[in-house]
């Protein structure tokens, strides 16, 4: 039983949209009105930027990722519910970060929510690869993705890593960011040869 | 006089997604810097996880009984401003639920108005059906829904059972997410049927 | 120099649904966890209707507009933008009004923020009909709307009764609601007439 | 390897419009309830009203340049999230300076946000048309733009400005408003030409 995806998109974009603006909202105003009041808030904007860039990397995957369906079937509706549910717990896991940046638990708690967001967001490819099991070329331009792979076990390193100083996780978890936004050469010309293909012959 | 739905669509998407979105407020920074500093948010997670699946499963349903309009008109347009209406009080009860579990009256007040919201949500299906009266095919998709009746049922049984004891009724609702989460094989197999039928013959 | 209306229509859905949502979060978690502490907030959810109900006009009213015109011009984006204004301002007004709901000065500003509001408004939709000019169909159809204007009477005496007492001006803007609520018989036919001839030879 | 354009704008429509309107989040509730207490919210408002403007005319902008082409590459995408991140930091911005009109921290903080924004913007502007680099005609529309360096100069000297007297740069910023609205006559020429060509020859 399948149902258009435009809605699914819509749905996404606003929630996604609303994680990466409120996350702002922890930024609070200054005691004071002089440069030097604006240094307290250093840390909470460090958490900001790398959640700001790990959400931003997600709504790109995302996009691309229903840039090639149709339709969507309830299984792929709770595997986005779930990923969307996982990342919007960032903004809290951000928020106790940025104001414990020296501190083991909240380091470890966010690399945790990161990484499970990055499983979630493995499955619902999966879901949606599964979906359209009939076209290997879907499978093909998701799963020649080696980068993803090494961007869990990249990302479960900052995880062990919390354990030894936190300091030392933020910095492989801005690493991963960086190796994120770089794409993966062999996936990003197996993805565009999908969408020229489909161009000519699209499947519902 | 019927206008597109898009926007009924558009509107209610970003209404939903901020509900589902602004109850992770709730989830205020920890005073301090240690893992059992995260447990006192525990109640307030469930709360939160509870009320993401029934928003999550509203919004499914919506998407899905919209997939088969075209038009709406201004009677739609109101029955739609009431659910929300409803459904935009979720998180001020999930709020007053997640701090006091173990309260009657917030687990009641919290129970009633998910009831309340169910029951403005099947009233929006009526109008629907009716708006599209001559077309039979809708009637049988969404009122052979025996499940959703038996929803509504859980869902007193889950207020009433509050009187009792709160921890009753909390478990009650769970009961009633998972019932919700699993589709009704009837309904689905009629609506999906519904929407082969109008690929041939649509009606705006 | 003319530009599609379909971000115009996302942009203002998304802000008018964010400024509906966002008054729920006045409604802050009660002290206690007995009914009689949800109380105090009786008046906040008083105003939180009464202004759901107004923005959820305005939005319908908005949909209906914008519905018959294809693109818009950069007259009509500030007079949108405007419009947006004064709306944005409501939840604030509402949060006033509902913790002093006896008080004189909040009711005075609420009622003066919808009069605006609905004078914003007014200017918008001339803006659309002088884009069309031409079309004398428009002007028919929204300006033989008298219930617009009698609305705005309605709002002005409401404002000036809050000297008088503020329980008059909220009773008359609850009323000025009902009003609104209930379509303008004439107008509303005008407007079918208008969208059934649109059908057959559109105006871009 | 290019993806359609639609997501990209109904994301920065999301954000854009969550930016604009958490600003008013920024009205705490007056403490009394005379006139009088509303006066301390002045220059709250001085400063919304300012941030208000900007990021109204960064829409239509945006709106207006996307209008012409049909796919983005990841570039355009992440200058896009580069140009949202910056305007994500107006709300906090404008909160520490409508607390602290006569600062001059804090004024000089805002109007260099501005400037980034102004800037990251222009970025933009040089990604898209780097993209369509076949089509001279975007180059032209976009690039005739004089009126946007001056506004990027203007910025510049209320930045400076702010560091004789604070009152100083929020005036300038003003005229940098109205600089804004009114459109520069020969890019609009341009650009309504470049709309028109394109409805006979589109580019993808």
């Amino acid at each position: 039983m399948k149902v258009k995806k435009n809605r699914l998109e819509a749905f996404s974009d606003g929630v996604i949209a609303i994680i990466i603006t409120i996350m702002v909202l922890e930024l609070a105003v200054p005691a004071g009105h002089d440069f030097e009041d604006l240094m307290p808030l250093l840390p909470i904007l460090i958490g900001y930027v790398l959640s700001f860039v790990f959400i931003s990397i997600y709504w790109m995957n995302h996009h691309r990722l229903f840039e090639i369906v149709d339709t969507v079937d309830a299984k792929i509706l709770w595997g986005n519910l779930n990923f969307l549910f996982w990342i919007s717990l960032i903004p809290f896991a951000t928020a106790w970060l940025g104001e414990n940046v020296d501190s083991r638990a909240p380091v470890i708690f966010y690399s945790v929510i990161i990484l499970i967001a990055g499983l979630s967001y493995k499955l619902l490819v999966k879901l949606v690869a599964r979906s359209q099991a009939d076209d290997k070329r879907i499978i093909n331009a998701f799963f020649r993705d080696k980068k993803g792979i090494y961007g869990i076990l990249v990302n479960a390193v900052a995880v062990l890593s919390a354990f030894i100083h936190p300091n030392i996780a933020i910095f492989i978890l801005f690493v991963l960011a960086v190796i994120d936004i770089a794409p993966d050469k062999r996936a990003t010309i197996a993805y565009a040869a999908l969408l020229a293909e489909r161009e000519k012959s699209p499947i519902k």
